[in-house]
């Protein structure tokens, strides 16, 4: 567990100068004054700190749906250190048999992986027609069947409605088509920006209710800066904000808030969309625009899916890779890609979101001078395959 | 062994239409005429074949050194799917002990884990100050560490000045310093493009002696192409003409030539100079220009190497990964990158290689937006910490 934590109060003290105080919960932000009102969590005592410059880092919040049951034991969000320290006690100590995860999305599908390993009996329960949002359907469907035949089983269209309670605890769940016996349920039905403090102050919030910033994390109101899962994104490919809640954004924006805050200069100048998730067997991944936001743009776009290898096709552990592109029609440009396959397949993700980041047709594309070797790679990496049959096709 | 061959004779003529002749090999090439002489290579006859456009895809050929023994038996150099069959026999019935490996690049170090994977006893003799000269001096010696912790020996500086022969059968390797027992050896010192007949024909080459091409894959003979491992390539980086022998880029160089040769319009820009290799438990590669190219071209730069974890740093199966690049000082512009690390290291290359084809800075890099999950990567990934960190030195 303390392997999770990347540092403590203490680490921040000694080795960077940071006064990190814990148990300290901003509960005001007054601008005009510059000073933000702190509530100590355990004390409840409140008591008012002046700043010149100010950052919000109040990062994203899950999910609840106002329904019966809701804050039941039993029932985890998953998105705290300590809940998933609780939700792993349930498990070792309380023998739960079925677990029902309610949200096909990444966190719904990898905990889905944590359950089957520890072999519990797993639904997903998800209120569209596919797990896995993030991907086109034909591309999630890959990734439905990988949980599937490891015996998890996949509820889909299916809207949740309450859960069922005994003594406190949750014993099933209900959705508008059934009720699902359950000794644990998570709630993996996504982020929101944990924006409503600096909504309250007067900062103006966007895509969301993220808050708006530009391209140095400042945010509308001079000296207050924001970073991490509580700011809205540029999205690179469509030119449009967005609101994507991920550690390695959030990391990035953090540094360069940071720099200009201290005085430096720095841009964040966006994201192309990219996300990786190992979901049991297959390592999964995105980057750029999925069909349905192509489509909702108004684009002219081709698509092409290959089936290819991770390596050599006469190497040992070569295995099946799914990749799919989209690029646009006319100009040839990359849009967005899309990845299913096994051990060395996510990271190839990489390629594709540089490519999206240069700005780069697929023609270009199919000459990129990509490491080959039989260990790593066919001598055709599978991603340029993708690019060349939609070469043909733009 | 079956699985080594793409495609045989009887495929290429039934499921693409290609008459591929084997056993037929081209002595002489008539421009004037648009006539080829051709020798069957069992029966000696001769006869001249005449064509509309000409491919020439000779390849190359390894460097054999004019000194005594060079043809004994037990002397290979593994540039043919049969020399590769015939050093196996040795191995699984000849039992040797002493295996000697002259050069230290990719193919001398490849077959060094071969042979320690089998136990036998492997000298490698490298006429340079380092191994894998297509690194750094220190990225390369941390591939000579791990061949070293492996149990090999490795004689930097040393030259190979003739081979010791009983009875026709090799038995030891004369180096400029010492005469080392020799069971078997490997001659592992490069490639040159097999452009002799090209070159009597009066087709230009250039770099090396390889076959000028323009990106059409046009030789300076109108209707004769040439492509693969006899061509000059155009380094994209350098801007200059280079000679590189890879798969990969000769099979990209084979498709636009086909494409064009077939009335269709495609154009190969050029190459970053990146390669792959494993070598016992590491993983290796490079793109872009070295340190001494650099110099050598007298461009003001800075280096940044760092170390660096494959997953983060809970994960199981983490390792460590270190990152070196080269960016041009005062544009701030990649110029190279090279990288030795455990499983997953290796094809974290493709990033760099897709920024130098973009001509990214360092400073662009820095916020990429690759992919992130514990299992692929720490939140930061490591080619993106040592972009960080020459963003402070460029």
């Amino acid at each position: 567990m303390n392997s999770l934590i990347v540092r403590t109060p203490e680490i921040f003290r000694e080795k960077q100068g940071i006064d990190a105080r814990i148990l300290q919960r901003v509960v005001d932000l007054n601008l005009s004054e510059k000073r933000v009102q702190v509530e100590h969590t355990e004390t409840g005592k409140t008591g008012w700190e002046s700043f010149d410059q100010l950052l919000i880092a109040t990062g994203a919040l899950p999910i609840r749906p106002n329904i019966p049951g809701v804050n039941a034991r039993g029932v985890y969000a998953l998105n705290t250190l300590q809940s998933g320290i609780e939700a792993r006690k349930a498990i070792d100590h309380g023998s739960p048999k079925n677990i029902v995860i309610v949200g096909g999305g990444y966190i719904g599908l990898e905990m889905a992986e944590s359950f089957i390993t520890r072999g519990l009996d797993v639904s997903i329960i998800e209120k569209t027609a596919q797990v896995m949002t993030t991907l086109d359907p034909d591309m999630g469907s890959l990734v439905a069947q990988v949980l599937q035949d490891a015996g998890a089983k996949i509820y889909l269209n299916e809207s949740l409605k309450g859960l069922e309670m005994h003594g406190g605890q949750v014993r099933a769940v209900i959705t508008d088509k059934q009720t699902l016996p359950a000794d644990l349920v998570v709630l993996a039905l996504g982020v929101y920006p944990n924006s409503a403090l600096a909504a309250k102050a007067g900062i103006p919030t966007g895509e969301k209710g993220a808050i708006k910033v530009n391209k140095r994390m400042e945010t509308e109101v001079q000296g207050v800066w924001a970073a991490g899962n509580c700011v809205e994104s540029f999205h690179l490919v469509s030119r449009r904000p967005f609101y994507i809640a991920l550690g390695t954004v959030a990391n990035k924006q953090g540094r360069v808030a940071g720099i200009n805050i201290a005085g430096g200069s720095a841009l964040f100048p966006g994201v192309v969309g990219t996300a990786t998730a190992k979901i049991w067997t297959v390592e999964v991944a995105r980057t750029g625009l999925l069909e349905n936001e192509v489509q909702q743009m108004g684009l002219s776009y081709a698509s092409s899916r290959i089936e290819g290898r991770t390596r050599a096709g006469y190497y040992p552990g070569t295995g099946r890779i799914t990749v799919k592109i989209l690029a646009e029609k006319g100009t040839g440009r990359l849009i967005g890609g899309q990845i299913v396959g096994v051990e060395g397949a996510a990271k190839r993700i990489d390629v594709l979101a540089a490519a999206l980041h240069g700005g780069f047709t697929v023609e270009e594309m199919v000459n990129l001078d990509l490491g080959y070797s039989p260990p790593f790679s066919p001598v055709w990496d599978p991603v340029l395959i993708a690019a060349r049959q939609a070469v043909g096709l733009v």
